[in-house]
């Protein structure tokens, strides 16, 4: 492969590398264009989300470490769409002297949650337990201390709710037991974990610049359906006081001391004190780049995750990260069975003027994440809130197909 | 000139043709991106400051009827950067089947000021006084009427202060009137305009689709120095409210009945009338595409100027163009002798978090428009104003490399 040489800005502006043409490297494209950030992105297609949009993106695997090794020669920065490049390929990039913003050292923590739930734990990162398991022996003794179901997972290669089980006996983890050992997902174990009592999901966003600087947005509120987010309410209404700010300084404990760089979710559980019912919560996953859960910042803050990531990863001062309205709802655009979108966001911004509608560029397919839309307002009340809830799933709903009016 | 077609987005997403590869092209590329919206530029050079940003933005001259015939064939509409392209082009594009927005029956008016001054005194616009003068004896004529200084504009290919001369004698006229018949942009004459004793200067920002729906931003104060304007507020602090509301009609009145599709800007002057005192606004110019003073918008409103054109153009309903804040401030920034911006916009991230800055990938030249930022603030006083004003003038002004601190 020999890739040509991005074009860029004169005037000393940088090149950021991202791996991985999906949604949140197209994402940042709109923040490079104000910033005259040149990105390159290293796509799995000519048409990948982010490779319609950015004129420089080279197709290639991001496990081919030659191909990487010749299109990181172009950037001087490189950052993830996805954390799915091997860490034997980003120990030699890092080798190479590539400057990857996360670095392979912090990055472990997003692909393995083996490492992340004992990192954590040694860190006194609130979790809920949980024990590795490498035969049947090992997933009875953690039942019997946690009781049944058992939550089981995949330490590596799992998302959007695949590689979990919740499990109610040993037998229903006999396959991956018997793949304990093998080389991959499983090699290290199964990671067991007590089936948490939350009250809600909640996700903590921060950025993390190389020379340390930090940023947190508001703590926000992530609706789960079938093990997608399908809805975000930014901020999280009602939440505590306490659990805002432990929360919010949780994520930032934990990228300092895992030494994230770029942007950080943390995703949560809201949960009651057992013996005093006080509200506290637990870390459930890790993911070291923009996230689902930081969409609503593209309008519902002064500085975007998007933004923030490029100026993170470049180590340029981070931008205010507060919220812009009093409510922000942002809901997730899944794939139905209508195939063509553009009549349909017509009839949608006909009904609401104020909807912000952010589409992929990807093809129909079921339950896809294609887009998400957003909307916000400064009124008080819950019912102000109700009804930009309302208006983000109607939009959502009617876009999948499952509401026609 | 053969040009590959551009990838679009599957799902019926149209492609938008853009004459002219400058940064109002360049602007339009983020709202693209969420719209999934493809854009084709056609671009000065391929380091024009769109062509940085849009995959598909092949190399031609706007002049050029047979390139832009070619290229056209790849659009679903075509709209422009600027009003440069000669008529005989647009009517032959037209004529072509070619859905261009604005068409070249509404364009005439933003490319020629004689045209323009006839069809809105037809329209009852509130104008300034103003003649054509063809010879010595039309300058001395009107002189007689409204009184010396009196402003000569060339009613075609002005821009930013150029092809303005305000002239205290017929003298000053004497090589303009020469050229009085010749082929050139003082073929029909020289337009004579009175000197308007203005309080300040407006800007009444609107669009409207070729199904004839219009929305309209809030007017603002543009502050104009050198003839170039430098700063924006936003709303236009202390306005009276019927020359908001008349200003306001005015501007949509005049997209209707000149059938302009896509943005159009109406500069005005804010004038006190000579009997009464009473507040009243006079047309100065009109700009038929995005314009410097709706970059506010990108951040100030709930739909920015750029996504609104591409929704008007493709005849897609209207967005709200409310105001998110009380108060937006935008500052140009100009080039000055600091050829590297990158490490001067650092210091400025560092200072302050929440200013949003937006380059446009140019060279460095003296004078130049390179960029803007944009600062908004809750705060309802003056005094709030005034510092939002600070912030984006400093901003603008170290960019520049006009303060050091």
């Amino acid at each position: 492969m020999t890739t040509p040489t991005p074009l860029r800005a004169e005037g000393g502006f940088p090149v950021v590398g991202i791996v991985g043409g999906g949604q949140l490297a197209r994402m940042c494209q709109p923040p490079a264009v104000a910033l005259s950030v040149t990105l390159s992105v290293l796509a799995e297609s000519e048409t990948a989300s982010a490779a319609l949009v950015v004129p420089h993106s080279p197709v290639g695997e991001h496990t081919d470490l030659e191909a990487l090794r010749e299109w990181a020669r172009h950037c001087d920065v490189v950052t993830f769409d996805h954390e799915h490049v091997p860490q034997e390929v980003l120990t030699a990039l890092a080798a190479d002297g590539v400057n990857l913003h996360p670095g392979p050292e912090a990055l472990v923590f997003a692909q393995d949650k083996l490492a992340m739930r004992r990192r954590l734990t040694e860190l006194g990162i609130p979790c809920p337990r949980w024990a590795r398991a490498r035969d049947a022996a090992d997933v009875e003794a953690f039942a019997a201390e946690v009781g049944w179901p058992v939550v089981a997972k995949t330490p590596r290669g799992g998302y959007d709710g695949k590689g979990v089980r919740v499990c109610r006996s040993v037998a229903e983890l006999d396959d991956w037991l018997a793949a304990v050992g093998e080389p991959g997902s499983l090699e290290d174990g199964v990671l067991l974990e007590e089936a948490v009592d939350f009250t809600r999901e909640l996700a903590a966003l921060v950025a993390r610049s190389p020379s340390g600087q930090a940023a947190a947005w508001p703590i926000v509120h992530t609706v789960q359906s079938g093990g997608i987010n399908t809805e975000v309410l930014a901020p999280a209404p009602g939440l505590d006081e306490q659990v805002a700010v432990a929360a919010a300084e949780g994520a930032l404990r934990i990228a300092g001391a895992l030494g994230v760089t770029g942007v950080l979710a943390v995703e949560l559980f809201e949960v009651r004190d057992g013996e005093t019912g006080a509200p506290a919560y637990l870390v459930n996953e890790l993911a070291m780049r923009p996230h689902n859960s930081g969409h609503w910042t593209i309008e519902g803050s002064v500085t975007s995750q998007f933004e923030q990531h490029l100026r993170a990863v470049l180590d340029l001062p981070l931008g205010d990260p507060s919220a812009r309205d009093r409510w922000t709802v942002m809901a997730n655009v899944l794939g139905g069975d209508d195939e063509d979108l553009y009549p349909t966001y017509r009839h949608l911004m006909a009904r609401d003027p104020g909807l912000k509608i952010h589409l992929y560029g990807k093809g129909v397919r079921p339950g896809r994440k294609l887009g998400h839309v957003t909307v916000f307002g400064a009124g008080e009340d819950e019912a102000s809130l109700e009804d930009l809830r309302e208006r983000a799933r109607h939009a959502a709903d009617y876009l999948q197909g499952v509401v026609r009016e």
